[in-house]
């Protein structure tokens, strides 16, 4: 099991804007092979901030996903509201 | 649902010492009333990076873990093995 987590802090009134592309991503990655987990999260104490948190059967499922038509489509457009992001993959250890 | 990702970036060669100590966290922890998950993950591209993923029922179970006896106990010890560390608690939007 591959844990994704994407996180995203946004630029001032944007993260509506982002929340509701994710919708879209949300309804597609779900539905795509070895997905898992695809879930989206905000900050509790800092609304500017919005966290995907995924898993996926395999290192190979996630790279489907990445070159997937709505994965190419969406997510440069969410990027572009985002001031920075963090992305790391993780192995489940305990 | 409340999530936590508590990621720390730790001092080098100190990750299995850290890791040997979640190692009892993970044991207490999943005992707590309102702990629904707590996975300690390894940064698949940098070993020096531990996050752990916790899912907790309410604020008030968290809280309470923040004050159990195994996390005032251990969790100092861990947090001397880091160079940095950041907590972002979540709540769910899709």
């Amino acid at each position: 099991m591959i844990k994704v987590v994407a996180k995203g802090v946004y630029l001032e009134g944007k993260t509506d804007e982002a929340i509701a592309l994710y919708d879209e991503m949300v309804k597609e990655t779900r539905n795509e092979q070895g997905c898992i987990a695809y879930n989206l999260f905000r900050d509790k104490d800092n609304k500017d901030i919005l966290t995907m948190i995924e898993e996926w059967e395999s290192v190979e499922a996630l790279e489907a996903h990445k070159n997937s038509e709505h994965f190419t489509r969406i997510i440069p457009k969410i990027a572009r509201l985002r001031k920075s992001a963090e992305l790391n993959v993780y192995e489940l250890i305990y």
